[in-house]
């Protein structure tokens, strides 16, 4: 046993961003996670930059390497019959099935929930897709921009004067995935009781509804409608970012010490009992038009890293607001082995992004990079169905792989 | 059997946010959660609104409810070491301990991964931190702020002229919490193979990191650092949000057919074929100063209903940016049971926000309102630990529980 993982086998029929990403979770930790591409040029991210060194290349692809690295890959023409068969024959051998088709596509394939779990009874499916299974909208077409913009949460972000803004990486997918991820694992778990797999149902728009911290609440039990408030937190005082003289820095100075100690650094020490000043209410209350002007100027004439270092020898939580580049080279998500090299047939050395959840024991890893194209058909095909050299050549001839 | 994590113990010593949607998310699907809270108030978002019908009050407030129905709640204080040995006892009859106090709490307590482990090698301690076990800022206080500045997530978010931006709902937090919460199953499937718990370790900082796309790539493999580019996005075009008379739509037409279908609808039917704007790169070229004008002209228009029902009517992907009260009434959302009522003995009739991931044979559900603080020491300490009556009330006025 080497990753948590072990033993799993998941069959990946996901394509661009959230099933990828729930199944490089899965891959991650030690799951054998078969990506099943059609053979007609692959996942859309193949095609999807950044390209290493910006030459195109369907074996290039950035977009591509990240989401699928630890995956074996195969091809299959799900639209030809002997497809079909041939991935039920893969069913019965395996624990999960992800798929992120618009609703309706596996049926229209012949591979509904129904048909898979006749296949394997055991068998877990999970299905990710913008509305979900279910529901008036659930057949209309749906990128991570739907979920944002009818769940709300694209009207609580942005500068107060300014328009609803887009989280720029789409996190209706990112947020979906994981979800699904730990759905699939709750699945499993029941299994080993029941001895029956599940249908899992995950929507990116459930998905961003339900990150949306107390927003949903506010309305539901208070009638409150939140809104923009830039970057600001609306319960708690004072927890915003403010310019520098080269850059941005972000504080969080709500509990009683950091507000002290920030009323030192500010040379406003009477802030600390001032009834306008004394309490987060009070700050809230008094933010934009007494508190923010005075952080803000004092902010202005400072480098951001002599900002941070003045707050940090105050305990006071900050962080320079860095770009990507500062983010990758930076010590601690280096530390954290958050960037990691993979070595690529065709693209040489790269490094991707590295494993969230860190396990003691057994640790995921990322040991192999993204499969090439139907890489690993003769591999697959030979040692989960038996199937010879021979007839690859002629499955691959019928358009079937 | 009912639901799927049904027979999984969990104690919860978390606090906030982060934290109490990992568990969350697992008592939703069945664990028997048990929340530890100081006996001295209880977690802080006792006291953050909103509050019930905007009264204060402890066992009012809506952010700790939608975080922590279905859980038990003891109160423990774990500055007495009384309090200690019987957390210890507790560990002896659990499979998980999830807590997220800043790095080096836990073995300030004296319950350490090793102590933990020591009292029962089956357990599985989750610890989510702003920055992780590890590292050269482990020991740095940070909130979500932190997380997506250092990330470098608020450097893409915003406009192109604009501040970055935070992502308004503390997304650091939930995205830490479902990692964590994924990271813990993993732990209990290796377990049943090595029969050994782990130390699982989740930082915010490495969760948001993970979840910017492709703009960690864009930076490794191609130099490229990403920054704001408004609600659009960068690889695919069209794929905005755009101001109609009465509020705002996104639509999201990259694909041909898409495309094809948009430029009828704007009146531009050459744009097709026209060698600026025909292909997905040709139009990410052309899209400030060509297309988008054009598209914000008409989308003036009309409003946002209005123009949902034309874009709908060509099988265009798009949405109303709602509000969160148009999010919470909205038929999607509802028939997907994302807002559930539950029963409180001093608020009333409350709505919670549901749960994301469906599974069709062992579905989650919210059956408990969050615990009033100490609700249930009687009956976890009686029955796991076997306390009584009287050893209750003296562990209470020895200011134990």
């Amino acid at each position: 046993m080497r990753k948590a993982l072990d033993g799993l086998r998941v069959l990946d029929l996901t394509r661009v961003y959230a099933g990828p990403y729930c199944t490089m979770v899965l891959a991650d930790m030690g799951a054998e996670v078969i990506k099943v591409e059609n053979p007609a040029g692959g996942d859309d991210t193949r095609r999807i930059g950044p390209y290493k060194d910006h030459q195109p290349g369907e074996e290039r692809s950035g977009y591509f390497a990240m989401l699928n690295r630890n995956k074996y890959g195969v091809t299959l023409n799900l639209k030809h019959p002997t497809a079909i068969d041939l991935f039920i024959r893969l069913v019965t051998q395996a624990d999960v099935v992800v798929e992120n088709y618009a609703p309706g596509t596996m049926q229209k394939f012949g591979l509904g929930w129904e048909v898979l779990q006749q296949a394997n009874p055991r068998v877990i499916l999970a299905s990710i897709s913008g509305y979900g299974q279910t529901g008036p909208l659930s057949a209309r077409p749906s990128y991570d921009g739907n979920a944002q913009a009818l769940s709300g949460l694209m009207s609580l972000i942005g500068a107060p004067d300014g328009p609803p803004m887009r989280v720029n990486p789409a996190i209706g997918d990112s947020s979906a995935a994981i979800h699904a991820a730990f759905g699939i694992l709750c699945a499993v778990y029941a299994r080993e009781r029941t001895g029956r797999g599940q249908w899992v149902d995950v929507a990116q728009l459930d998905a961003v509804f339900s990150i949306m911290e107390s927003a949903v609440v506010n309305y539901t039990l208070a009638g409150n409608v939140l809104g923009r408030v830039g970057s600001r937190h609306q319960d708690v005082c004072v927890y915003d970012v403010f310019r520098c003289r080269d850059g941005y820095v972000y504080l969080g100075a709500y509990k009683p010490h950091h507000w002290g100690n920030l009323c030192r650094l500010l040379d406003r020490p009477g802030w600390v009992t001032d009834p306008r000043t004394a309490t987060n209410d009070q700050r809230l209350a008094h933010y934009e038009g007494l508190i923010k002007p005075v952080i803000e100027a004092w902010a202005a004439h400072h480098d951001a890293d002599a900002l941070v270092t003045l707050l940090d020898a105050e305990s006071i939580p900050c962080a320079k607001v860095q770009t990507v580049d500062q983010a990758v080279h930076h010590p601690q998500l280096r530390a954290r082995d958050m960037v990691v090299p993979v070595a690529h047939p065709v693209m040489g050395r790269i490094e991707l992004p590295g494993i969230t959840c860190k396990l003691s024991d057994t640790p995921g890893g990322v040991d192999r990079p993204p499969p090439l194209l139907g890489e690993h058909n003769a591999e697959v095909y030979g040692r989960l169905l038996g199937l010879t050299a021979d007839e690859l050549v002629a499955l691959r001839r019928d358009g079937v792989i």
